[in-house]
């Protein structure tokens, strides 16, 4: 979690941030009370502006996923779970519609979708991380 | 095709443009030789700035998937199918990619991401389009 982020997604960097905190909680890797890296920590260790990671921090914090304890750090708020499946939930199932109607748009088969997903699901990719070799493979094949 | 717009994707606007003509081309939904509608007519019809509708030509012309007759409007260009399928394939790969790894960072399971994604597949809607109304049921669901 928050190892990797990929500059070529159409997902915009700081909600790349967001999404893998709330992600995180949604999916029980971060609880009410676990801190967060430090702003500073942060940029560095993803090679990112403070400013990128701060304005992230920022919003989770007006979504109030997340509170800032002064001269302590950024921790994760009570209730954020439920808050954070609920966000995870709705976003998910738009993007599937989406990715979907681009598939059908583009003539790919529900089993072609299918069996590409299952591939996806069988990487231990992390979120916004490079794409694995045998779906880069995927991606240059001709169809 | 070229029918709606949704302003809350993450995908930029003159992008879903685009990638309609793009995947329509992939789909066979348009061929070689076919007529856009032209930047004022589109810009009517979607309700759009002319000058996003005429970027979004611009880009595809750059492409070379679409070419301009002066005077006359903007066609399909001969041997945009081979283009616009690679050109597909691998935006759909890397977007599965993505959104499964979203999936599974939230604890989202790969039989209910299929459900999902079959729901996805059975129904009508457009690309771009709004949720259909059992999805949109689906996105509130308690998990």
């Amino acid at each position: 979690m928050l190892d990797s982020i990929n500059i070529d997604s159409q997902v915009p960097v700081y909600e790349q941030i967001e999404n893998q905190v709330i992600f995180a909680v949604a999916g029980s890797d971060l609880k009410s009370g676990d801190q967060l890296p430090s702003v500073r920590e942060l940029s560095e260790r993803l090679a990112l502006n403070p400013n990128t990671i701060a304005k992230a921090y920022r919003d989770l914090e007006v979504m109030e996923i997340v509170y800032t304890r002064r001269g302590m750090g950024v921790y994760i708020a009570p209730g954020a779970e439920s808050k954070c499946r609920a966000k995870t939930r709705k976003h998910l199932v738009g993007r599937i519609y989406e990715v979907v109607c681009e598939a059908k748009a583009a003539g790919m088969s529900d089993s072609e979708f299918k069996k590409l997903s299952s591939t996806a699901f069988s990487e231990q990719g992390t979120l916004y991380g490079p794409l694995p070799q045998n779906l880069e493979k995927e991606s240059r094949a001709k169809k």
